[in-house]
C-alpha cells in the first residue's frame, strides 16, 4: 500500500504507543529526524526502547527536541547503542546514571556489529558472525566460533516496532532519496522497522519524478511521510569547525611537547600514497587538515563519508558533510556516501590500510584502550564507537594520545589497566613527546619532541622501551 | 590508489591467471559484463573458478561469448551458481555433463543465499544463517540452527580474486553507477572481489562530475576500468517479449482446459489491492500482464525490480529492465531498483505478500517440487533459482502448473516424488483444469475449467481432494 502523507509531525507519530522500540538514525547531527523527536517528545508515549547509535543529541535550538531529552524524562526503558551517553557533557551523567540506579537498562555495541544487526534484521537473517569486539569486555559473554582460524562471534539481528527518519527527497510512493552523511543509519532503519515514518526535507513529490536509479531506499519499507515543508521547518544548524591553525616550529633549542595541531601534522605526513585511512574523533581528525592532497589519501568516515578533504570553514560548511567527530569537512572530487552497514563493510573487508585513534593507553604488546567512561566500575557504558570495528580489520593502527596522565604517569604501558578497545595490533605511537614504533613486544623510540633526549622520554614510558639507533627530533 | 584505465578490453583481463576464480554478474541478459567475457575468452585463461548466478548466457551474436561459451572450452574447474545448467537449452548437457563426469566440481544454491553469501564476502562476515533451503535436499548437508524457534542454516560468505563488472557510467576514482536491473549481482561482486575489473557503458568520466549521491559503487572497489565507447561497442540485444495475447472465453459448453495466458490471467486477478507480489518464471510472469493497475500491486523480482507493470512491446523495450525470466517489462510510476542481495533481504524480511511459482508436483501437505533438472539422478544439479529463498518468508505460496503429465498422471499428490523446494506453505493452485485451495492438509477445488465437472477433477487429483460445497467454473 502507499504510505499515508501527513500533514504534521503530531500526526505522522500519533500512533507510537507505550512501551514500543523505536530505532533511532543520525550522525553527527546529520540525518537525525529532529522534527519527529520533537513530535514525539510532545506526544509523550513512555517506556520505550531506543535503538541508536549514540544515547541521543540535543539541540541548542530550545525548540527542538532529540532522544537526550526523552531519556531524561524517564521515558526510556532500554537504550541498545554504541555510545550509552549523549556527545554532548550534559547527558553523561543522566543516561548512565539511569542506568546504575535500574531505571534503564543498556547494551553497549561496537558500531558496526550495530549497523550489521539492524541491517540483518532488515534482510532476514537472524544471526552472523563478526570479529569485531573479540578479546574485549564486550565479547566476554558471547558464542565464539572459528572460521578459517580466526575468531569470530555471533551476533543477532535487531529489528524495532518504528524508525524515524529523515530524507531528503521522496515521492508519494514512499521512495526517498538521502543527502550525503545524512544517510547513515536511516536506510538500515527503515528495512528494519515494521513501520517507517519519515520527515522529508522537500515537498514529497508524485512518484515517477524521481529517476529510478537515483532512490536509495523503495517505498515499499515506509508507511508514512510528512513534509517539513508542510509542518515547520526545524533544522538544526551546527557550529562549523574552524580549520585547524598552521603547525608552528619550535624556536631552536626551544623544550616544548607537541601541540594537538602538531601530532595531528605527524601523524597527517606519514599517510602514504594511495591510502584509505580512517581518522578517529580528536587529534586523528585533526589530520585531515595536514594530508598532502597530491598523494591520492583516501579518507573515510564510518558513518559512510569515502573521500573527505579537511575541516570545513564557515562558508565551505554542509551540515550534512560530517566526519567521524560530527565536524564539517569540505570533499575531494570523487567523494561519495554509503549508508552505515556498507560503511562497516568496508572496514571489515579489510580496505583500510591505517585507523588512527586516540587513546588512553597503549602497551607494549599493540593493545590498548580508548573507551570514554565517566567513572569506574568498567561496567560495559560510555562509548566504544567504531573503535573495535576498526581495529578487527585495518591494516594497520596508529595512536595519538598523550604521553602521560597529568601527574606525570605513563600512558605507554607493559599492559594495559583499562578495558581494552583490542588486544592487539597497536605498530605506531604519537603522542606529545615522541614518535615510537611497537615491534616485538617493546616501545622503539624514533622521534622525540623538541628539546627533549631520547633518555628522558624512556623515563617517561612504562613497559619494555628502547632507543632507535637513528633517534631524531620530530621534523614539524 | 587510482584505479587503472585501459583502452582495451583485452589489456584489462590480461593479468587474470590460470586457477583464478570469478565473479560474473548478470540476470536475464542485464548487467553481464560481455565484453570482458568475450576478451577472457580469447586470453585463454583456465582451471577456473566461476561464481554467476547460472552457468552462464550465450549471445546470439558469435562475436561475444559468455561464461557458458568458457565452460563449454571445459576451462571451469568449478562452479557455484544458482542454475548450474544456462538459460539456454543447447548448454544444459554441456555443463551438467562436465559435472557427471567430473571434470566441473558445481555448487547448487538458492539465489538470495548466493547474493548473501557474496554479500558476506564483501562485508568481512564470515557466515551467517539462513532461512532459505530448510527442509530440502539442499540443506541436508549443512548446520541447522534454531532462532527464535525456526530453523535456519548456516552459510559461509564467498569471496572471489576478480570480479568482472558492467556499469552504466564511471569516474576516474573508479565510482560507478548502474542501470535499472543491470545493477543486479554488481555492486555486491566487487565488494567482495579482491580486484574488480569494469567494462562501463558510457565514456569515463573525470573525478567529481557524478553528484557523490548518485554513486551505486564507491570508487575504493574498482581496480581496472575501461569504456565499452574505447574498445567497440558489444552490446547484446534481447529479443522484446512480445505481449501476453488477450485471454479469449470458452464458447457455451465448450470443453477446454485453460491455456497458459487464462492461468496467467487467473493468477493476475487474484492479486488484491497493494499487494507485493513476486511472479516466477513461466506462467507466474506473464500474470503481470493481467493484473488491474488501479489496485496498487507492486510487483516484484528477485533481481531488483521493485515496481514493474507488463511484458513490454517492441517500443517500450528496455534491455536493462527485465523480469525474473528475463522477459523485458515496464515500469509503473514509483519503480525502482536494489541490488541482488538487498532483493533477497526485501523477500526474507517477510515483505513478500504473495509469491507465485510454477511447480512439477504439489502435495496436498502443501510441499511442491520446481526444480528444473534435466535427468535423474537427482544430484543437486539444475536450477533453483530464487524460489527456495521465495517460499522460505513469502506471506502466501501460489503455484501456476499444469494438472497432469502429458500422460494423464497427476502432478496434485499425496506426497511429492521430486526433491522439494519447500516443505510446505503453498495455499492455492491454479491449473489449466482447476483453482484448488490447500487446507488441512487436502486439496479442495473451488473452480473448474469449462466444460469439466468437479467429479473429473478429482479423478485426475492424486493425494485427499474434497469439492467445495460452491463449486463453480472458472470466471475468464
Amino acid at each position: 500500500m502507499r504510505p499515508t502523507i501527513h500533514s504534521t509531525m503530531a500526526e505522522a507519530v500519533a500512533g507510537i504507543p507505550d512501551g514500543a522500540s523505536l530505532m533511532l538514525p543520525g550522525f553527527g547531527g546529520a540525518g537525525t529526524p529532529w522534527n519527529l523527536l520533537t513530535a514525539l517528545y510532545h506526544q509523550g508515549a513512555k517506556d520505550l526502547t531506543i535503538i541508536a547509535n549514540g544515547a541521543g543529541g540535543t539541540a541548542t535550538d530550545p525548540r527542538i527536541k532529540g532522544a537526550g531529552d526523552i531519556i531524561d524524562e524517564e521515558r526510556v526503558v532500554r537504550l541498545i547503542a554504541s555510545f550509552t551517553a549523549g556527545t554532548h557533557p550534559s547527558r553523561v551523567p543522566k543516561a548512565e546514571q539511569l542506568v546504575r540506579d535500574g531505571e534503564m537498562a543498556a547494551e553497549l555495541l561496537p558500531q558496526g556489529t550495530l549497523a550489521e544487526r539492524i541491517r540483518a534484521g532488515g534482510a532476514g537473517i537472524p544471526a552472523f558472525y563478526t570479529p569485531a569486539g573479540v578479546g574485549t569486555m564486550l565479547a566476554e559473554k558471547k558464542e565464539h566460533r572459528s572460521f578459517g582460524g580466526r575468531e569470530y562471534i555471533l551476533e543477532e539481528a535487531l529489528t524495532a516496532d518504528y524508525a524515524l527518519i529523515r530524507a531528503h527527497r521522496a515521492d508519494e510512493a514512499g521512495n526517498l532519496v538521502f543527502r550525503r552523511a545524512a544517510r547513515n543509519f536511516n536506510p538500515i532503519m527503515a528495512m528494519a522497522a515494521r513501520h517507517t515514518i519519515v520527515e522529508v526535507e522537500e515537498p514529497i513529490v508524485p512518484a515517477g519524478a524521481l529517476d529510478p536509479d537515483e532512490i536509495h531506499l523503495p517505498g515499499v519499507y515506509v508507511h508514512s511521510l510528512v513534509s517539513i515543508a508542510s509542518d515547520g521547518v526545524l533544522r538544526v544548524a551546527r557550529a562549523p569547525a574552524r580549520p585547524a591553525p598552521p603547525v608552528v616550529e619550535a624556536a631552536p633549542g626551544e623544550r616544548r611537547p607537541l601541540t594537538r595541531e602538531q601530532i595531528a601534522s605527524v601523524i597527517g605526513r606519514r599517510l602514504q600514497p594511495g591510502w584509505i585511512a580512517n581518522l578517529g574523533v580528536g587529534m586523528p581528525t585533526l589530520a585531515s587538515s595536514y594530508v598532502d592532497r597530491s598523494l591520492g589519501v583516501t579518507l573515510t568516515s564510518e558513518n559512510g563519508v569515502i573521500g573527505y578533504a579537511e575541516l570545513a570553514t564557515e562558508e565551505e560548511s554542509d551540515p550534512d558533510v560530517v566526519n567521524a567527530g560530527g565536524q564539517n569537512v569540505t570533499l575531494i572530487p570523487g567523494a561519495t556516501f554509503v549508508h552505515h552497514a556498507d560503511s562497516f563493510a568496508l572496514i571489515r573487508r579489510g580496505l583500510v590500510d591505517v585507523t588512527v585513534l586516540g587513546a588512553y593507553e597503549v602497551a607494549a604488546d599493540g593493545s590498548f584502550a580508548n573507551w570514554r567512561m565517566s567513572t569506574e566500575p568498567f561496567d560495559e557504558l560510555g562509548g566504544i564507537g567504531g573503535a573495535m570495528d576498526l581495529v578487527a580489520d585495518a591494516k594497520q593502527i596508529w595512536v595519538a594520545m598523550e604521553h602521560t596522565t597529568r601527574d606525570g604517569a605513563p600512558r605507554l604501558l607493559e599492559r594495559c589497566t583499562l578495558p581494552l578497545t583490542s588486544p592487539r595490533g597497536v605498530t605506531l605511537v604519537v603522542t606529545d613527546l615522541a614518535v615510537l614504533a611497537i615491534r616485538d613486544g617493546r616501545f622503539v623510540i624514533e622521534e622525540v619532541a623538541p628539546g627533549y633526549t631520547a633518555k628522558e622520554i624512556v623515563a617517561l614510558t612504562g613497559g619494555p622501551v628502547e632507543v632507535s639507533p637513528d633517534v631524531r627530533p620530530i621534523a614539524l
